[in-house]
């Protein structure tokens, strides 16, 4: 559903479970690298709001999981003609679907169904509100390259307000014990950066932002989600709060540049920068799919535990 | 391709195949859940009209039966690029094709290619034609349901004349005897409602077809069907041809309600009605991927005794 | 990547194992047709440009070699949101992907992303380049009915400045030794048609193109490719270039009639050419897969190769 509703415990049990799938995934040859965890489970990608690279990383998780996975795509008009996400979703239910992983436009839609179905969501990024696996997976590549998440600095910097991405990501590294500091156009930040977490603050200038970062985190400027001319112009926008090679200087010397992706080179980040040796962002894609398998195996785990539990009272 | 060539004893032996099939995948545990009926099979759902419920439906079914599952869809233009639909379908025959599942806008697109091709057609849907499985997955349900479908009275309400889904139904219902009464406005009604079986009757008043049914089965208004204005407003429609509790209550008092889905709630449907005990729209879904699995399994196991005799003339 | 940078011997060894492919599954039952050579590897088909044929034949070459196949179609815009060529393929790798078959717009895109890319990439077309597994199948198809390619007499006629098809196929006959005779308006022939091989000449009419020609590959017209008005009207180049039983009598009297699909019926072929006994089109189709199945494999066993060498490497 959400970072808000992990526990710092639980976020460390996903961590631990991706790094696993990881590295087995690596050791492993190609004819055994398939794993039969979900061997039988259907897997939908129920995707109300275009995005190929999620959908793809949750697609291969499922598969190299054994799992029959199908997509569902396109706007939610030409896939529901009428009819209510929630028929929707129960539909797919009634088809004897255990997990579908959920993107939709608006905010709470994933929360709004979990509740209402038996079939297991997974919220692959609703609205302005959460992408909960793209902060996991933001947070194994930190942990990676720096063993631990306690006590970071990380910057996170962009369209902070609109941003899904950094909403789950300042959640769970504040609850991680992460210093978070966000920074934006005035227009692009939120009224009250402390709702966030109490090791969160606002920074008006990138260049303070990223002075003395262990990582800093670029976001994507999705023109799509902007009403109106917040921003004068893109190229304005990449003087002042695009990362170049001069202000990463600021940060510190083993930091590391993070970007959810797809990077619009030249705006966000600096193509001196997206393919420095800093550069962690297809790490970061790596991790995506293991994070979502790890998601996946652990749903599934859950729902068998629940099923032998009900099974269990109907024999006592 | 459609109900109108199966004789009752065809239709009695796809549901209990299809009561099988579903049975078996509720005992058994996810890890054994998928078969190998399919498998080295390749099943090619050709969709020239959209339909993201069917196709997911036969997609499901194709691939639980452990079967290679294509999907091609977007409208004629863009997959055919000037070839004709034959050899659109000749082209996936040559790619060793063993079952194409087939929509397409115009009627007897089955029919016509199905006699020009050695892959296995199956019909899902051929403009207002037929949607055979549809009728096979709604008298699974009513099977279920009944214990019978002989001597039910069944009610299908709506836009009679352009809905392949009551064509297909009122012709099964009608084979296995069952009372079939057609509601609808006059626009929308047959104007030689016996034509579709001796037992079909045609209503003008709602209230008329439902009083003393065992079933009853709303159809979907699909606007993109209609051309002109054959109804006044979605409004004066719902007012006189959308069922809620009241006119419901004119029914048997154990009436199940039917709906092929996507439900437009407010229109053909009142949320109490879709949402009540009698709605058993959930049950169909499920029926549906157990009716294509039958299917599947019944048109690769005549393609198998096909090629066996061919095998077996060849050698004597 | 391209014909271009294949010996001969090269095209003899994918030729060759294509045959054993295909005769292999030919031979076997359905339930044993599945081979396991991929399994456990993920291929993934990045079709930037439409294109439903060759997608469908390699998406059923990966999944009958045991792969994990994963779809990524539409417009670039659409896919890579601002992202580079190279940025999305970077991520695809990253998502640890053995194969990326890519189609794109641009001529030499797959060269561009092979140089920078682990993954290994199969050329589905680019631009009025090349499309190699085209001409491979074209070539298996002629082999197949005339036991060899040296010394063949083959015409190629339709757009053949645009075309990649005509491009690839006269760079491999050429090598073959092969004679390759072009034809075509003024306006769709290459200014230097030897460069691309020294048996390749040039024709202004198709009757002296035919003549004696072992075989007659027919071109598409693609409308969507031509800029402006290169020919008067589709009925006039059907006239002039339009193959039809009187044209193709001129051929030898075993000659084959080939064409890549989709066939436009009376602009390209008359029908009574298409479906004529001397129409081989639909047995490319079949050696488009066998022909497919086998890059795949040969570009995974040289994956294989390379990483043991690596490994052997590492060791010493």
């Amino acid at each position: 559903m959400g970072i808000d509703e992990l526990s710092p415990h639980d976020i460390g049990l996903v961590l631990d479970a991706a790094e696993a799938t990881s590295s087995a995934s690596v050791r492993s040859s190609g004819a055994e690298k398939r794993g039969a965890a979900l061997r039988g489970r259907t897997v939908i990608n129920l995707f109300l709001e275009a995005s190929t690279r999620t959908r793809t990383s949750f697609e291969l998780a499922g598969k190299r999981l054994g799992a029959d996975v199908v997509n569902i795509g396109g706007d939610t008009s030409s896939v529901t003609k009428g009819e209510t996400l929630l028929d929707t979703v129960k539909t797919l239910e009634a088809m004897r679907t255990d997990v579908i992983v959920l993107r939709h436009s608006a905010s709470g839609a994933a929360h709004f169904v979990a509740a209402r179905t038996r079939a297991s969501i997974v919220n692959a990024g609703d609205g302005a509100h959460e992408h909960p696996t793209q902060a996991l997976l933001d947070a194994l590549t930190l942990r990676n390259e720096k063993g631990r998440l306690e006590g970071l600095v990380v910057a996170i910097c962009g369209d902070i307000v609109h941003s899904r991405v950094a909403r789950s990501n300042a959640l769970l590294l504040g609850k991680m014990g992460a210093e978070v500091r966000l920074c934006g156009p005035r227009t692009m930040m939120p009224s009250v950066p402390g709702a966030l977490g109490k090791t969160v603050r606002a920074f008006g200038r990138l260049e303070d932002a990223v002075r003395g970062a262990d990582a800093v985190m670029m976001l994507r400027i999705q023109k799509e989600r902007l009403e109106g001319a917040t921003i004068a112009t893109l190229r304005e926008y990449s003087r002042f709060f695009g990362l170049g090679p001069r202000v990463l200087d600021l940060a510190k010397p083993d930091a590391i540049v993070m970007h959810p992706g797809p990077v619009q080179r030249g705006v966000e980040l600096d193509s001196l920068v997206a393919d420095g040796p800093k550069s962690v962002i297809l790490d970061q894609v790596a991790a995506g799919v293991a994070v979502r398998m790890a998601v996946l195996e652990l749903v599934s785990r859950a729902r068998d535990e629940a099923s032998s539990n009900v099974a269990a009272k109907a024999v006592s």
